[in-house]
């Protein structure tokens, strides 16, 4: 078989040539002024996508070392802390608070559904107030998005900070970070922003900074004190990883050059084939409510005739296709397909082409054709 | 819309990223020890997909600078060649032929029909012998793939040449150089290559050797008597296009390492989805019989009601989607859908379901879903 790969986790995803060629350029040394004006252009393209006009840093960690200076940042030991839980990174939220000796109170919502306002709000009244609120804006192990609008504004008159994981949806999805009172937002290089791994950003509110300078807790190469002494010279404090600032450069452009409103689109509308097709299929959307539906990936349980590491076996040796497994308690039950960043309406139809396929190779009961009718009609 | 291209032209074909990365390799020189070993290397490797031990000769040109060279080599002002025609690269053979001044028969067969012995017979009992015989192994502009076996056999105890343009098949059909008795066969870089244009390859058989050391015609650039001389020291007679040889040698190992049996049954496998795919949207395939029908391209009429100029508008301007136009006497009538090299078998379902959304905007009367359905039928 031809060793071509299609790649539809929900992170890593595809990489744009624009941005491998980039990230190709010679290196240049990181004390520059070459690179301090290339850094300083980066901020200011990545603030547009967050829609913010706070402080923006750009780390060379996975996305979660900016969750990790989110907390390091914040809390220190023995603070209240409210982690409310969609999936299995909200867990991984919660978890980073624990590490750094918060006490952390969980609200956890079922897998697939989104966080409840009212819960969240019987939590306070019971037990708050709380001195930082963690949320995950896309739960990419459940394919939920949250209303982080709601949260942001019942805590914007509090003195509570609010730290949003919006790794796998910043880039491709309408995230108002100012607008919804988000104190510190974190996002990853390899989902929708179109990087391999290695980058996270994260930006921080003046109300973030009062907090951030009392901390007393121990942080080192993710502390955001040090990080704004350095950027105020348009640096970064410990070495980056210069070759994916370039690529974030090329991204960044492309994201805007195609315009926000039109990319935020773009992704709704893959998403909506994705679940269209799914549903033709006769499989379970994890995330049975549209409304609540993630733009940049489709979760769904294969049925209790098709295993789902059968399928997605199947998928990637015959087909080169990879979508992304269950995580946590839907270890070996689930399948996710990533739809973000470089990826077209017309790859999700190939996704679900595959899909269909793969099913009908493992002997499931599919009509050839429906899914892709589905999702086409979905779009059209 | 998202910047996304999916190039489904019967060359230049789309590049893998192996490919690629060879071809950033840095610079050496053309004359040092480390290209005259890497060029050794590349002909031997060349010689197993020509399936030949003839000598074989990487030239920087395009295919047509392939061609001409055949030419160029054996034909002289005044010499009977005969040129077998099944489409527009059958008739720019020819025209090679009599800018060399030869004396040129041609036998034209209907377009989207193959080359029938039965009338290559008769013509050479009327008309022959003839010094040189022209002709295509897989027409581009049609679709069809011509017995070159038959054609071989019947010449091969002849004085005269047999020359064939294999440039879109070559790497992706089983074509046998020396089984077949083809004297010079001559394919380009950027069709089931993977490569993007820029070379052209061309194997030689010890009888045409004696023809081209007789020859007394004008040629300088492409002269195989200067190749010769020059391969006997594993290198070039003029500057070779490194990066591009860089990429040769990857792609060949890309061929190889798949497998020939297996490069062959991808892109039968493929050719029978593209077939199957636009039959059921019930589009007139050019070369309706599938025993002639090429496995590197798909022909077809998109019918009375839908002009193909508005579609290939459609699914380039709306999905990215390039398939190629008719050329020839079926410029703005055919539509042509590239499928070899870096082109797996979902890569036609791709195609497919494209081209059925765009019959769908159009206001065809298509039933979506079904053209997808077709294909993965023809390849399940």
């Amino acid at each position: 078989m031809l060793n071509k790969q299609y790649l539809y986790t929900p992170g890593p995803t595809p990489v744009p040539p624009q941005v491998a060629a980039a990230m190709s350029q010679p290196m240049i040394g990181h004390r520059s002024q070459d690179f301090a004006q290339f850094h300083g252009e980066i901020v200011g393209k990545a603030k547009q996508v967050f829609q913010t006009t706070n402080d923006l840093f750009v780390l060379t960690s996975s996305g979660t070392g900016g969750l990790e200076t989110a907390i390091a940042n914040t809390v220190s030991p023995g603070d209240r802390v409210l982690a409310l839980i969609t999936g299995n990174f909200g867990e991984r939220f919660a978890k980073i608070a624990a590490a750094y000796g918060a006490e952390v109170t969980k609200v956890e919502f079922p897998w697939g559904t989104a966080l409840d306002m009212e819960q969240v709000v019987q939590t306070w009244d019971e037990e708050g107030p709380f001195k930082v609120v963690l949320a995950t804006h896309n739960e990419t192990s459940t394919g939920v998005t949250n209303d982080i609008a709601a949260l942001g504004s019942f805590l914007a008159d509090t003195d509570t900070l609010l730290l949003v994981d919006a790794v796998s949806s910043m880039g491709a999805m309408d995230i108002r970070t100012d607008e919804w009172h988000v104190d510190l937002m974190v996002t990853g290089s390899q989902k929708a922003l179109m990087l391999p791994p290695g980058l996270a950003l994260v930006s921080v509110s003046p109300k973030a900074w009062q907090t951030i300078e009392a901390n007393s807790g121990v942080r080192f190469y993710f502390s955001l004190l040090d990080a704004r002494k350095s950027f105020a010279n348009n640096n970064t404090p410990w070495t980056p990883a210069v070759s994916l600032f370039y690529g974030l450069d090329a991204a960044l452009d492309l994201i805007l050059s195609e315009g926000l409103p039109q990319v935020f689109q773009r992704h709704a509308r893959m998403a909506a084939a994705a679940r269209a097709g799914v549903r033709a299929l006769g499989m379970q959307l994890l995330a049975a409510d549209d409304a609540i539906a993630s733009h940049t990936v489709t979760a769904f349980l294969p049925g209790p005739e098709t295993a789902a590491g059968d399928l997605s076996k199947l998928l990637k040796g015959e087909m080169g296709v990879t979508f992304a497994g269950g995580q946590g308690k839907l270890k070996g039950k689930l399948l996710r397909i990533g739809h973000m960043g470089w990826c077209s309406e017309l790859d999700v139809i190939t996704a679900i082409a595959a899909l269909e396929m793969a099913l009908h190779k493992l002997g499931a009961d599919v009509e050839l054709g429906a899914g892709v009718r589905a999702a086409q009609q979905a779009l059209l």
